[in-house]
């Protein structure tokens, strides 16, 4: 899911910034078919092997470290039963691993592609406005308005199995703590999808049939709200203002002088964008879909859309690229109900952020939700969860975790403490207890002044 | 948290069970001071390595299985890629690990020993009810009562960094998904915490200043219900009695037999417990504190305990004792507001349950809560994230995945999916798409049903 919509995310960075660092440089090439072979492959073979022994030291020494902290046993004991943990780690990893659902398109994507029929996500379904209108009036214990607030799903995942990458898990738990913790102050509910619902659109078109299912399925919930597994909140404070959308079906973040100008493939970002639950979703996600099937449909509509999008390297379709293209050869059709937010960073580019959040927590304060204090930061190109990204793992996971602590900030702040650093996990008190708890609870609590402040709009 | 609750519990289990398999029995050893150390170390040694070395072809072969899959790469670059890309995550990895409290009790316990003071959560506090009465009365925008259901808010977590067993991290991430859809059902709200809040209460004990410091900063919740991340709810339906306990403030899972007549240290469990948000919790958690500072006092505490809970193997003090021990010696002090639950599991002992589901599934259904359907399935002595537990991991980590799936397969079916077994990651239809959606959400979601049947009940 989030992780492999970063795919499209990687090239599109390694066309935004002019990649000085070498590494970066590398992996923009690495994404593309037309990529430069290293030099010196001997030397380079050696060195990885040494490498590879590197790594066995040092997860021996991380499971041992796990034992031997215990004290309580004698070293050769210790030593037995962790490696009866490894063994039968190992065994439960490669059981888990190896249940590959029989329509996997990894496995037979060939066998899925039939010429004669265009892919749908489901039946053509005409009357969703009338028909959920209805279910609206018939259940009133379900409103898609509380206190005129309307009732939004946040939807995220990843994918069933464990990641490639060992330390992706972490920061996947780490991402939905996020998640959890926004949702909360805001009112707004969460589904964490770890499933394939349709095998033809795995990837990062895989949010499509998602993002179609839960709407039919909740027919209470007015927005749909996407977000990719590697894009955390990081303004726990700023509100999405959904008022400002009123007349509108879809909002994303993006540039509209980059997507009509320009034909630019990065005009528009999927990572974090909403879907009001009605007809006119229904049907722009059916226009959106046939691209998606994977396989050889997807390769074909590859060619199409690096044709006619600008700046794009030469790699099969993804849902991004699907969308610009259609709202550029569709403009009349679509664009009157969309939203193209650059005000706010409903998305935001994670390179260009994490290096300032010490200036930002200097200089400003939560609640801009802009580049003062951005509202989400997007980790477009590091795949924590996948095998290989777009920049360093080291740099991916170091601006993650500075992220996630600087959004974790805003949240313990509530309780009282803050992390030692940006890349802490350990926190440190910024008060002490007190006997006058709740002084702290109206001073502290963000939904106190969010509350305070929409009051205050609706006088 | 969780994972370091079960510390605990694995020696209790090794106590309720006469553990035949030779490697539980093993483990249940393990805890205890006395373990008996295993013959033919040298030859086990030997093996042990063939073992590492079993061990690193495996994750050498997953890195590369991650990067060969991308298949648009020369085999040599994949392999430079892919050796740069473990190295830099070692090097996160090592530094994240690195970033040591300056209090990690781990490193200086004995520094913040002192005898003459007696530990205390925080300063006391004593006019709690009167004090969040008027907060309450002050602020209406949060009623700790919406449509006469209280408030609830579910607290759960797990270390501040990534799991000493890889694989952890992804079972943590199982297990908020399963807590985040069963929380969205019923309409309840979630802290996930990642930090340490109090050094000295390090380990199974850090939920104490956890559910204190969330008392103190949501007057509005009237529950707080703690549940250890090892603790997966496998009756989605099932919805938590609270008009059972309206005379109580603490409900809790145990046997008062097992209690008060045989005084046995497994008569309660503290994995997954609610707590009343009023002036009794905060004075019993005072009461509670004492015997967890970690070193000496957790040490001395523990030979109390041992000493006069029956089946208490000897080690240092646990929350989950300390409870037992308080409740048993000033029982006409506390146990007036206790609820001791049994009739549902608010606690299900896995071992006993995760053979039986197939058989339940066959035989019954979801929203009864007990051994014909369980509420809770806590998987007691095995450590996901942990570096051993009381039962092979192999066992332990396919258990999980078969009681994730189970839960999730409640999940799934409003949506038309189920899981394709028990222990298979991967899902299938059990409906077709539908042109009338609708129809299938007032036959499945279970919210609908909650909601008839509480309306029934007040009728």
């Amino acid at each position: 899911m989030g992780s492999d919509s970063t795919l499209t995310a990687q090239k599109r960075t390694s066309t935004v910034l002019p990649t000085t660092i070498a590494a970066a440089a590398n992996g923009g090439a690495r994404g593309r078919a037309n990529s430069i072979l290293p030099r010196g492959r001997q030397n380079q073979r050696t060195f990885n092997n040494i490498k590879i022994t590197m790594l066995c030291l040092f997860v021996t020494i991380l499971v041992l470290r796990g034992t031997i902290g215990l004290g309580n046993l004698a070293p050769t004991e210790a030593d037995s039963e962790n490696q009866l943990l490894i063994e039968e780690t190992n065994r439960i990893l490669a059981e888990i691993r190896s249940d590959k659902d029989a329509n996997d398109p990894d496995d037979q994507s060939e066998e899925l592609f039939n010429p004669n029929i265009t892919y749908s996500l489901g039946p053509k379904i005409s009357s969703w406005d009338a028909d959920r209108r209805t279910w609206l009036r018939k259940n009133p214990q379900f409103p898609n308005y509380v206190d005129k607030k309307a009732r939004i799903l946040l939807v995220t995942g990843s994918p069933p199995n464990p990641c490639d990458n060992a330390i992706g898990d972490h920061y996947l738990l780490k991402g939905i703590k996020n998640k959890i913790d926004y949702c909360r102050i805001h009112g707004i509910e969460i589904v964490y999808n770890m499933a394939h619902l349709d095998m033809e659109m795995a990837g990062y078109w895989a949010k499509l049939p998602l993002i179609r299912r839960l709407m039919l399925s909740h027919p209470e919930v007015e927005w749909i709200w996407w977000m990719d597994s590697d894009a955390l909140f990081t303004d726990m404070t700023f509100e999405i203002p959904l008022s400002k959308y009123n007349d509108f079906n879809l909002v994303i973040h993006g540039y509209p002088d980059l997507l009509f100008d320009q034909k630019s493939w990065i005009a528009l970002n999927t990572g974090s964008f909403l879907f009001r639950n009605c007809q006119w979703s229904l049907d722009l996600l059916d226009a959106w879909a046939p691209m998606g099937p994977k396989g050889p449909i997807r390769e074909e509509a590859g060619k199409i859309l690096t044709a006619n999008l600008k700046g794009r390297p030469a790699f099969e379709a993804d849902d991004q690229s699907a969308l610009i293209y259609l709202l550029i050869s569709k403009r009349d059709e679509w664009m009157s109900k969309v939203f193209v937010e650059n005000t706010s960073y409903l998305h935001g580019y994670w390179a260009a952020l994490v290096d300032r959040y010490e200036e930002m927590m200097e200089k400003s304060h939560p609640g801009l939700g802009d580049e003062r204090w951005p509202f989400v930061t997007h980790f477009v190109g590091c795949k924590p969860c996948g095998s290989y990204g777009d920049y360093p793992v080291e740099r991916c996971l170091k601006s993650m975790e500075r992220a996630f602590n600087f959004a974790d900030n805003q949240v313990l702040k509530l309780y009282g403490f803050r992390h030692r650093g940006l890349v802490s996990p350990n926190i440190k008190r910024i008060r002490n207890e007190s006997v006058t708890p709740l002084v702290n609870v109206d001073q502290f609590d963000i939904r106190h002044s969010l509350h305070e402040s929409s009051v205050s709009k609706t006088l």
